[in-house]
């Protein structure tokens, strides 16, 4: 049931819970987690729920996912699973959650059909706030009424179709108990554990002084508590550890204690763990001392998902320094200070802009280990913010994000103490040291912002090739957040001023303009608010006609479940092969030579296919297999067939290919000079268009640019084609929208009747108009493999091969021209809306 | 390809080519062989051609293939694959065969369908003899006419469709190589193979010596060159060695001298071998020497088939001793001797009907091998003859054999010496040895014929309750085989009277009557003379209408490279588990308890399902699995489902039942006085019946018996059902004339819609009206197992299963009554051969 959805801990669709017993607290903990960033060492002693754990059909099905399903919260289906596991992980640590919780619990898992609502409308149920049918915000809930009907606006007879459901109720005692085996492990004594891998060691010591002699014999050993940005690091960019140390049993490492300085936080805890132990020392510290920890708090309810926040540690997230890593310029403003140990002793080290751009002077050493961070209280006369800007409001790495703080000499509004950190910038987090430095004895008033602005603007230069583009948004973004800043500061201390020092000042400078206070307005961040209603059906109609009425997804169950079968659930198929693909690192070259030689050496290789293994035709409008040339980054070029994905990947790599470069034609613009078309040129004329521009009034004329876009259906494009033993039949197992275009093209691609290819289309996890063509080239690809080899291909893309080689909804251009006659009844009005893809042209950096 | 047909050898469904190198003589040995009887261990150093290695659609079809294909020699397509390989084995040592040999060369192989003429005929193109079109008998040779086309008596066009068939020729420099390394291997020094087994250890020694040490130190251990009887007692009493020797690499076991006294042929010499040394011999040899050897040569033209032939060795047909191998009693008259070897040295013993007893004295001991045996020349006076009877002239174990031999006093009629010995009464070789003694001294006349069979019959006692029933035939057969020896001798002596004592005797005595020499007529054991006509087709109709056209089995081609797939040819599917049953040992019984416990233990079992675990409906007329008592032998009681077959089977033995007995019904007749009927009595009545039989003139009645008859489809019962993971839907591939019975009760028996049930059935390797209702049976057998477990269950019966379980067609019994007027023009006149199946009934023995 557990679904591959990124690869990344990005879209939650691998969500399992994971338990531990922890023997000093005598507490099993669950926590969500995304499975494909989990190595399996960091379960040992853990137990690993799936969805098929929480319920099945052939069981019990659990009310989290009976709700799920007849609440119409699957369509797809595809995210259905995660969903379950996110909302399950969340209820066997908090059987009455807050509707905050749920919503946060769901913070890390997409969906791309349902909009959200109707998940969280099912799981409102659960919430420990009263909860009704959905007709809130119209003044009566249905539980009170007789018939849960209501008149809308419209005077039709509606009705949500979910009112007072039916639901069994949750029943705590049928949830698997956590195995007493591992209980009774977890209290035996400790000893340490070694993986011994083919490339990797992996190593979990019982105590820091164990982990400080690891570390001494391996320094360049990471420390991996969640693996949330390791395993990135190995994803993206192969690197690999010969040894890796894994410090989740040692005690010193999640201490959690209240000092006179401030808080010290254990360096493996957890975001999560973080996030709940400074949301319970808020209400009992003086509110002076917390707006550190209200700065952080801003920030560690939207950094990431539920998921990595339950898996990330503190430590983690400190020392991978990651420029768009949130917390750090805010615990850098707040002058935390890392308690550092290895072997020749402890000593305490400033996080700080110096720290985290990993100057050598402000890092921590080889040998140390980060073993608990200081965040000290804010003091009296400090304003501390956090700002991020992201592509969404949660579970999105922030563009640009921001730490600042202003100490004052008590009593005025003379700044004693200055910092702004940025991230999202540079490389690394970047301060804007002296900018903060020449402010220093300045009022805080307008002339010092424009003044700040100046400064910030010139120390932190973005220069306009920066890596991530967006540079003109993120150079705004720098001074809008100090702006912002600017005002809460001003706002807070006129408030201080309203309150303290009401005896010395008039009161015409102590708010601010509503212009300014609208600036400073939070964007609703709580419970969707959408309500769906349901036009209610005649009586008269028969019970058997589903016009009109809600009715469940006849899979919904089955989503719910796991027991959905997608094309990569499809149990191995005997002798199968896993397919990688080498595409294009070049926008427009010709292919000189494709060298598989290395390749095919590979332990588990069993061929290399090419344009040349086509029987028949190689694609219809799209070379499968690209022949002589590329034409855009990501065509493919050759398959590697191997025993396993791995070993295909790894053959893959091994591909050696010859280009020779030619122009590439990288815009839509560049693609009309050189008259290079998909297509003809659509047009859509509408009147006599010479006379009517002739004896025009007015003539409006323009052009209209739409960009492109990822589709991100949650399934990326899989294919399984089985070879039948007998006239070359096949059968093709395929997410698509157009099963009959992936007959065909397979067929034409095999040189075979269509008749001989059983195309099987069961459901699609998503598509979204994605899968129309594309899963037909896929087919063509694994299907030559499979007819070469005779063997049975799964070709499942990793969603970056599949972003990379699809390339989503084209970008469009198009062009309008309308005349208007005044003072006469016949007017022409063109549809502004032209349907411009006519000009969609091919455009080298993506088909 | 490979078909598995029996099990046992019997019906040449999976003939493969071995293929060994001979160093000494320099040749490459190619024998046909039944793979089921083949150990691994004995094909080290052998390369072994599957049909798959003759020749596939996918590289290139062997004309052996096509010309079977295309001349019609398929039809279920079973038996194919091994009849391509016995021919190919045949003409991989003969590249031009006799028709003799053609027909030899298929002796061991089974077809249900075709009755062996297409077969025959579509290999008679490889004959040396000249061959033409099938018209052979009508006088005129279509190849000899400008039209292959001849008047038939009736006087429609007619042709035979094959003539003059444009196949590409054979070319044996296309045929496989046999692999250079291993006949390297072959040149290397010998060393000892040894493998160790988990049970068993297979040595291979290189040296007599060497072999007479193993001997020695391992005196129970047998030895096996082709594996032909001790495979037959290992799958039959699960007889088992710890201790297996090979000696096929012994120079002595296949030494071929020609002495003063005889032949000495090498007891590791194959049947097929010895065949080829006499029939070679005897033309060489003076006719009255060769007597022996001509009637060892017509047991060796009929004894088994090809494959069995070429490997079971002279050794191990004398020292298995089994009462109905044909050529002990032939040996026996002919005093062979044999040559004995062992630690102690080398002795002599004769081959006696002792020695076929295993009386002490006369037998080898254990630590001695037979090395090689004398076959001594015939004398001039001897007379040797040898008889079998069996239920086909070939392939067929005899029901009753023998072998006799008379020697004359020179110049006389008077008996000097009598050897009568029979094989098949006992359970050993019996001789009438005092009669024999008794005969001596006697002339060769009416009187002593009928003396001899008073003594044989009193000495050769068959009790009326033998084991192997069919007592009076064979008590027949024992003075039949005499009285033939009688006339055939009888005819001898007037050959040498009218030849030599031409001068002495007068002519009256010297033929026999017409009558008796009408006894010594062989049965022809040709080719077949059988020819297939088609009518031709109007030569108006359309190239496009194949009504009355010969046109070849759609799969034919597939048939004949073993590529067409049948239920045990789909590959394994992941988690494919194997099902084995228990069966009823009791006619009629209640079962009082079932224990499994122990089946469970056994390695790789995983369940054990009986009919507590169908959930819906057991079946239909009959119970799939017995549920409160069994009424018959042979009924299914629970099936044992393991990883794979041998673990499944192991489990089944380990099953224990424990049954109380009840009153069986053994016959229709039991099962009439019972009332047992399956459905009510058939009656077919024609006329007013009452007036009818009131007015006759004359009232025939009597009953009418047909005993029951199994149908021997080659393909045993096979099925293979695949769970899918959702909505418990099922793909149940099965051999079945009857689909939608399978998928009825298959879906009964699961409590599902039908329409969840999906039945594959592709081609069925014959059924004969034997895979109507029993398949279905199966099919819910292994469906409730997969439903119960989850996983894939592949159910393939062996033969001895099938025909125990399935019980063939049954024996009929009918009454007719017709009543006849004479002399008027209104008789009434019922067929004779009324449907008697309505008497069918329960009865306990089988189905």
């Amino acid at each position: 049931g557990t679904k591959y959805g990124c690869g990344i801990g990005g879209c939650g669709a691998c969500t399992v819970m994971i338990s531990t017993y922890d023997p000093v607290a005598k507490q099993i903990q669950h926590r969500p987690a995304n499975s494909c960033l989990l190595p399996i060492c960091s379960l040992h002693g853990a137990a690993v729920t799936t969805v098929e754990g929480v319920g099945s059909i052939k069981t019990r099905i659990h009310p989290i996912q009976e709700r799920l399903a007849k609440c119409h919260g699957s369509q797809c289906g595809f995210c259905t699973p995660g969903m379950v596991m996110s909302i399950y992980a969340l209820l066997r640590n908090h059987a009455e959650p807050s509707m905050e919780q749920i919503i946060s619990a769901l913070d890390g898992n997409l969906c791309r059909c349902t909009g959200y609502r109707p998940i969280i409308d099912s799981y409102r149920s659960f919430a420990r706030e009263p909860t009704c049918c959905q007709l809130r915000g119209t003044g009566q809930c249905c539980l009170d009424q007789e018939e849960c009907v209501c008149s809308s606006s419209t005077g039709d007879q509606t009705h949500s179709g979910l009112c007072n459901p039916e639901f069994p109720p949750m029943d705590p005692t049928q949830e698997f108990i956590f195995p007493p085996e591992l209980m009774r492990m977890a209290q035996e004594q400790l000893r340490t554990l070694i993986f011994h891998g083919k490339r990797t060691t992996w190593i979990s010591p019982t105590s820091l002084n164990e982990l400080l002699e690891l570390k001494a014999k391996y320094p360049k050993a990471p420390l991996v508590v969640g693996n949330t940005s390791v395993e990135l690091k190995k994803t993206h960019h192969d690197a690999y550890h010969p040894i890796i140390l894994h410090p989740v049993r040692i005690p010193e490492m999640y201490v959690v204690s209240s000092t006179d300085d401030g808080l010290v936080i254990g360096a493996a805890c957890c975001l999560a763990q973080l996030r709940d132990i400074l949301m319970e020392a808020v209400p009992k510290l003086p509110e002076e001392k917390t707006k550190i920890y209200q700065a952080l708090l801003q920030h560690l309810r939207t950094l990431a998902g539920e998921q990595i926040r339950s898996m990330a540690s503190l430590g983690g997230h400190i020392v991978s320094r990651g420029s768009n890593w949130d917390l750090n310029p805010v615990l850098s403003v707040g002058k935390s200070v890392l308690n550092l140990a290895s072997e020749d002793g402890k000593r305490q080290v400033l996080l700080n802009d110096q720290f985290l751009a990993g100057c050598e002077h402000a890092d921590i050493k080889p040998k140390e280990v980060i073993v608990s961070v200081l965040i000290p209280y804010s003091m009296k006369d400090d304003f501390i913010s956090a700002f991020r800007q992201a592509e969404s409001q949660k579970n999105a790495l922030s563009i640009v994000n921001s730490g600042m703080r202003v100490l004052f000499s008590p009593g005025t509004d003379i700044i004693a103490d200055l910092s702004i950190l940025y991230g999202g910038i540079g490389s690394t987090t970047l301060s804007a040291r002296k900018s903060c430095e020449k402010l220093i004895g300045r009022q805080w008033n307008d002339q010092m912002l424009s003044e700040a602005c100046k400064l910030v603007l010139e120390e932190i230069f973005l220069p306009s090739s920066a890596p991530g583009g967006r540079v003109e948004y993120r150079r705004t973004l720098l001074v809008s957040f100090l702006f912002r800043f600017y005002l809460e500061v001003l706002h807070g201390l006129h408030q201080m001023v309203r309150t303290v020092y009401a005896h010395q000042h008039t009161g015409s400078d102590n708010t601010l303009s509503q212009e300014k206070m609208s600036a400073l307005v939070m964007l609703p961040s709580g419970v969707p608010q959408g309500v769906q209603i349901y036009q209610d059906v005649d009586s008269g109609q028969s019970p058997q006609d589903p016009v009109g009425r809600p009715i469940m997804h006849q899979s919904g169950i089955k989503h719910a479940t796991g027991e959905a079968v997608y094309i990569d659930d499809i149990r191995p198929v005997d002798g199968e092969l896993s397919l990688a693909v080498v595409t294009s690192i070049r926008a427009h070259a010709k292919i000189i030579s494709i060298d598989a030689s290395e390749a095919l050496r590979v332990p588990g290789v069993v061929d290399v296919v090419t344009a040349r293994d086509v029987p028949g035709e190689n694609g219809k409008d799209e070379q499968a297999y690209a022949e002589e040339k590329v034409i855009c980054v990501g065509q493919i070029i050759c398959a590697v067939v191997a025993e396993s994905v791995t070993q295909a990947k790894c053959g893959a790599e091994k591909v050696k290919i010859v280009y020779e470069d030619l122009e590439p034609i990288l815009t839509i613009e560049d693609a009309i000079k050189h008259k290079s078309y998909i297509t003809e040129e659509r047009k859509i004329e509408k009147g006599d268009i010479e006379k009517g521009f002739e004896s025009a009034d007015e003539i409006i004329e323009g052009e209209l640019h739409v960009g492109g876009q990822e589709h991100f259906y949650l399934e990326t494009n899989s294919v399984l084609v089985i070879p039948r033993v007998e006239d070359k039949e096949m059968d093709v197992y395929v997410s698509t929208q157009h099963a009959t275009d992936v007959q065909e093209l397979v067929a034409s691609a095999l040189n075979l009747q269509s008749n001989k290819i059983m195309c099987h289309v069961k459901r699609v996890g998503g598509a979204f108009g994605g899968k129309i063509t594309k899963p037909s080239l896929f087919a063509v690809i694994a299907a030559v493999a499979a007819n070469k080899t005779g063997r049975p291909v799964r070709f499942v893309l990793e969603r970056n091969m599949d972003m990379l080689i699809t390339g989503g909804r084209h970008p469009f251009f198009g062009k309008y021209k309308v005349s208007e006659r005044r003072n006469t009844k016949a007017t022409t009005k063109l549809p502004w809306g032209v349907d411009v893809s006519g000009l969609a042209t091919w455009s080298d950096t993506q088909g």
